[in-house]
């Protein structure tokens, strides 16, 4: 049996790579159509551009058996949902793509139109790149632009003791698809139907970053991160950023009906939960006099949110399990860097 | 004989490789000392913002041996070079790194150091960021943003019949210092005094972007871009950007000493000229009547240009050898696609 599918060739050459994946700069003037050596960005009136910068490689933030159209999909969303926590509307990207080997044309070809569907919903385009050949993994690094009113941008270190925490969707989903997707005989075990394993599966594969949450954070949160790296890690870093301590109950996380059936049959998922990463759900603190118009106009905009706790002089984290006592959190959460071997979200 | 030095030790915790990295921000409100999850940049009135993503990899765009300041100074070095390519000032670059394992400390001191360096000698700051740890090569990933002039941005195809070809400086060191780099012995086989050496492998490890041309290219150049991939291959870009062709004689190319030595002794190395790559040098065209004011202005500001040729109608380059004879230019220039095993120029 063939590797590849009849006809299918690798692509050789930088310009052909750029050439076709020159339809997704949507003919935007500032890219020049992948013809020019740099791009060109203005934010609008009276705002500024937010920037973010945060690559993927293959057998670590994503397998590299997905689907290609499921990374580039994903290679955006990742990038987009850090715009959406900070209040801003997604512009532009830069996408430099490294390959071990030529890249094949169908793959490619499947990449692109995962970006292109991923950047009609998220309303941005691409605006210049590079590719390159190396060793190692399948990289794709992109680099987002968004634009906020100027001064608006929501940050992550504003949180103030007595804000109540909220999360948006639910958390673990995508955390326990990685687990689906790695074995599939696991949804049978863990009594999921073929829809709920469904749904997990594609909470990994194609984030929606909570772009409608947007102007709701500008307007009503102290402060705002997306979670990537699980609740337990990130909420860490916004009360440590903000000076606060926080607690929460396990009891309190918003659970989907499938996740939810997960923990039941086997409730060592909670890590997953808690800290296996790649939600992409908003945490965001508000203060106690603006928490019912924020879930009024989340609710509005379209996107369930919870509180999950509120914000307590200190530091810290708590998290509280079922059987009310503290979670041990001495490993919760993704760290690139943690001492060990190489990790793996993928 | 330990691989590293007394009291070196891996930095383990993307955390701690962060703060070691927050005071290349110089405090810019905009990178919120790295605490945030993006960053924020405005354009002066008046102007917007250009940007570049260039990532650089051990191994095929650096030796993984080189010196890490070295490393670091490169790195920013090459992006910032295609914004003195377009006219456009440096304000700010996001960086991703990615490592196989934890960096050591003292690595990551002088990779700082480096980066230090450059920033201050181009006028710009580090924004923001991303750390990860993936199998494969030691990956700089930089994201340059500068400005311009709104609509001022000097583009690659608009290069007319008729105008001059002018490069700025000296073409093919970079290529020769990495042989030497590879092969100290070298030097010696090719009559190289240590000062003749030194200089060809400062012009490969610290290239120093020609940010003083680029108010002048905005004022006279019709067309300008950087070369890094080699004259050949990068003029030929230009020529078929602007739809149009160009002849040059290698008699015409500007050397430096030491290279004019290096050809002298081994013709073969006119290939490292022309094709070797890593210049950073500026390729640009002037009109005719612009000719005379573009050289002042360059004069005035301290960068030596060379006119090498003229844009023709037709498409395609034409490389006069020494004898009269056009080269054989199938291979020439930098493609990290063509066919073949994995290129390196590390």
């Amino acid at each position: 049996m063939p590797d590849h599918e009849p006809g299918d060739q690798p692509i050789e050459g930088e310009e052909a790579i750029i050439r076709l994946l020159a339809p997704l700069t949507c003919g935007a003037a500032g890219a020049f159509d992948l013809r020019d050596d740099c791009a060109v960005l203005e934010p609008e009136p009276g705002h500024e551009l937010v920037l973010k910068t945060d690559p993927i490689a293959a057998g670590v933030h994503f397998p590299a058996s997905a689907a290609p159209a499921d990374i580039g999909f994903k290679a955006l969303a990742v990038n987009v949902s850090d715009l959406a926590a900070k209040g801003a509307r997604p512009r532009a990207y830069l996408m430099a793509l490294s390959f071990p080997e030529a890249p094949r044309r169908h793959w490619l070809i499947q990449f692109r139109a995962g970006l292109h569907e991923a950047q009609a919903r998220f309303g941005c385009h691409l605006l210049g790149g590079d590719t390159d050949r190396r060793p190692g993994p399948v990289t794709i690094s992109i680099t987002v632009v968004g634009s906020v009113p100027r001064g608006r941008m929501v940050r992550r270190g504003t949180a103030r003791v007595g804000d109540g925490l909220f999360v948006s969707g639910t958390l673990g989903d995508a955390a326990l698809g990685l687990q689906l997707f790695g074995d599939p005989t696991r949804a049978a075990a863990l009594g999921l139907s073929a829809e709920m394993a469904q749904h997990l599966l594609a909470r990994y594969h194609r984030p929606q970053p909570r772009l409608a949450l947007a102007s709701v954070l500008i307007e009503h949160a102290t402060a705002a991160m997306d979670l990537s790296d699980g609740v337990a890690k990130d909420l860490g870093r916004m009360c440590a950023a903000s000076g606060c301590a926080a607690k929460v109950r396990l009891a309190d996380l918003p659970l989907s009906p499938a996740a939810a059936q997960a923990v039941t049959v086997d409730p060592g998922l909670w890590a997953a939960v808690v800290a296996g990463g790649d939600d992409y759900e908003i945490l965001a603190s508000i203060s106690p006099d603006r928490q019912a118009r924020f879930e009024a106009a989340a609710h509005a905009a379209g996107v369930p949110v919870r509180r999950i706790g509120t914000l307590t002089e200190g530091s810290g984290v708590v998290l509280e399990g079922l059987d009310g006592r503290p979670l041990d959190l001495a490993r919760s959460g993704w760290d690139h860097f943690a001492a060990g071997p190489l990790p793996r979200r993928a």
